[in-house]
């Protein structure tokens, strides 16, 4: 992939409006500076259009379901009708069943409390924790970080040839890395799992604000992803795909709109039928907000049209990984290496430096905000970093001295809504701490590296 | 309770601004009207001070804990200082934990999940489903519907006597009946599950909105309560109370946030080390918006003043069921009778009509939104109407014709940003709808009652 010619091209789309996006930050070093939000794979801002969406429901907000207002009802729709944008956003089967969960955590915790009896898993080690660490009333087999996309494959297809053919088995994948950005070979992956009779889940939450996510042309079997990295922070995520699972099980929560009859039994006890409908999965009073506002997000990137987003995205890449290269103690992390697509997350580390200690100093003298830590994907930072598992400190607390090998990383993350001047920012920033040092001294708070005073 | 002499209290303050207050609805019968939201005890429009500190927090939403930017650090100072907020509320103990759930219904499943084992459950059967179904791996007694606070205590006691005096037991009880609106002597059934050995969770998704809810005068263990019905429609709910439980057990939900280390282990397995504070059960990214519009709306009614509140709202409940009390066909359903203390929660069927059709024809005639249904306490609203669970449809389906008994119930309920012009219209419209029948015709169509055209 040829990124750095994307730079000529003049046809590059604008970045998209989001909230926040004239918002300025104090600098340690004097004086005040636009807020360079580059930790989008964590949370990105509000599109301005899901804001404004929102905004206009907002005094139109009502119950939802069961109320007779003309508010209650118009709040049922369009409640429904992001279910139908979400299906339509995904691209998915006739039959196919969308829940609105809170997160892509909950929505893969949601799967893996419908698992069939006796249903193996297997994941590999490089996920997030959130694919990683469900399973826990499954057998799971974890399976080593691969090198390659080709590996990848070749590495599950082995674990799943020694399956029992006959059982149920889930494989969970992510689209796209939360470390390195680098993308899966989803497609690969699913024809792998379906030729041994197990079925798949794509953990979508790094790759549906990059790429068009079509669940039929993956065929995957489900797709989890976050409203808050899709530019919709208003606490609701997905869970979309096969039904037979969802329906099969107990409800996810126990509650009303879950239940469709519950009724006193002779002996005392209580009966309850619940529905079959995505209502089971979804007990309580609904997040009709946040469901709306990943309705909006769906629709205007769909608008917006992801080539042209890729394109600019791709461009931006180019950007940060030439300005990175073209400094020497910086080392980008790769699972997949250089050639290998990607999205717009990428994570590094600096020879010489403690990570939290660059990122508090991004922070404090450029207003540029990224994130540091193991990216709550603990192993797989520490495969990337070559650190010794059992040595680790906690999450994110800096440990490494000057000089020493980093036990974290550094991740600078951007999408939809970043504009140039971001990540030039960005570069520059990098390249002059690691020439000149930082410009002020820095101690540790609470876990945090912060500006000493 | 003498409700009506506060008819002539010139002190009482005027309703809270809440969004939707000028929102105008056609009406079938021609014209448009301001819309009466009366289904306060679904969802509550939200305060326009909460809306307000949402949006001014909006453009500087950013990643929460590891996230080194500004932003960050904000949102992080944000979204911890909601919890102390919340924690205050409640006049929490100072070693309480408060967990950031996603509603009532979700606050309690997680206490369902982290139930000691062999725990005993006691519940009532007249509970919001939210409170009678989590308790799916517990041994769980259902009691009989009370028709007296005291008898309620009385069971309750009786029950508690005959279990095992060392095991683990937990009685969850409302504040608040989601149908009459009729208080429970929380104070009393604690100290009767205290005094057995048991613990106790106040279910106040429909007493917090309404009136002061402090844990420690109460002496309860735990509190549950919604956003959405605490005038913060966005997607976040609370659990509140004592950390052993939650810190012995398993998360709630398995992922990111939650852990604190995760590391393979030469078995080839993966070993996992859980956070101890409230981190351990909000895995994946926190709804930062959510929580934080809970918090102001927490610091919004504490400082309108619950005095002042709730005086206004007995006003409200006074003229409601004066005006309901001079139409002989309306019967207002009431497990504790008239004199029994309550919030703005009043449900009533009425003699010749179908429920549906009722609130059908408030909506299309006169713009007020109520709810018809047997509001997710489906044995309550059987025993209150008296008919047999047995012979049920499906919640909510119209079944009654003109002159049969009702098989669902009407729900009327409001809160502080309530004007008088609200339930002034309504009983207007009740008694108008009454005597003179509906001027519209109505059919039902997809399990709701709507205006023929």
């Amino acid at each position: 992939m040829s990124v750095s010619t994307a730079a000529a091209d003049q046809s590059l789309c604008t970045p998209l409006p989001v909230l926040g996006r004239d918002v300025t930050v104090p600098l340690v070093t004097g004086g005040e500076v636009t807020y360079a939000a580059l930790d989008y794979a964590a949370s990105a801002p509000a599109l301005q259009r899901v804001w404004d969406d929102v905004a206009a429901y907002a005094p139109y907000y009502g119950s939802v379901h069961r109320g007779a207002g003309y508010l209650s009802q118009l709040s049922t729709d369009l409640f429904e009708n992001s279910r139908v944008t979400v299906a339509e956003f995904l691209g998915c089967r006739a039959d196919d069943q969308v829940i609105f969960t809170r997160s892509t955590t909950d929505s893969l915790n949601l799967l893996a409390a419908v698992l069939p009896a006796d249903c193996e898993v297997f994941v590999f080690e490089t996920e997030h924790h959130a694919s990683l660490l469900p399973w826990r009333d499954a057998r799971v087999t974890y399976l080593n970080a691969p090198r390659t996309p080709g590996e990848a494959v070749q590495t599950l297809e082995s674990a799943l040839a020694g399956r029992d053919p006959y059982g149920p088995a889930l494989v969970c994948v992510t689209g796209a890395s939360n470390v390195t950005g680098e993308l899966w070979p989803v497609r690969e992956l699913a024809a792998a799992a379906h030729a041994h009779g197990a079925r798949i889940v794509l953990d979508a939450a790094q790759l549906a604000p990059h790429h068009p996510v079509d669940i039929q042309d993956l065929d995957v079997d489900w797709v989890a992803f976050s409203g808050h990295k899709l530019y919709a922070p208003f606490g609701s995520g997905v869970l979309a795909g096969r039904a037979d699972w969802l329906q099969a099980s107990e409800p996810y929560l126990a509650g009303g709109g879950a239940s469709r009859k519950v009724a006193r039994r002779a002996d005392g006890g209580v009966d309850v039928e619940w529905h079959d409908s995505a209502a089971r999965h979804e007990a309580g009073s609904p997040n009709v907000i946040g469901v709306y506002s990943i309705a909006s997000a769906c629709k205007a990137l769909t608008e917006a049209g992801f080539d042209s987003l890729v394109a600019r995205e791709q461009y931006l890449i180019g950007r940060v990984r030439d300005g990175l290269a073209a400094v020497p103690e910086v080392k980008v992390l790769s699972l997949f290496g250089d050639d290998a697509p990607r999205v717009g997350v990428i994570s590094f580390v600096v020879d010489g430096w403690n990570s939290s200690h660059f990122a508090a100093a991004l922070s404090a003298e450029y207003g540029i905000g990224v994130r540091d830590g193991l990216f709550c994907a603990h192993p797989l930072v520490r495969t990337l970093l070559g650190s010794d598992p059992q040595s680790q400190g906690e999450c994110g607390a800096p440990e490494a001295a000057p000089g020493e090998k980093s036990l974290n990383a550094i991740r600078v993350s951007f999408g939809a809504g970043t504009p140039d001047e971001h990540v030039e920012r960005f570069v520059r920033a990098v390249t002059e701490l690691v020439r000149d040092g930082a410009r002020w001294n820095y101690r540790t708070e609470d876990g945090r590296c912060v500006p000493a005073v």
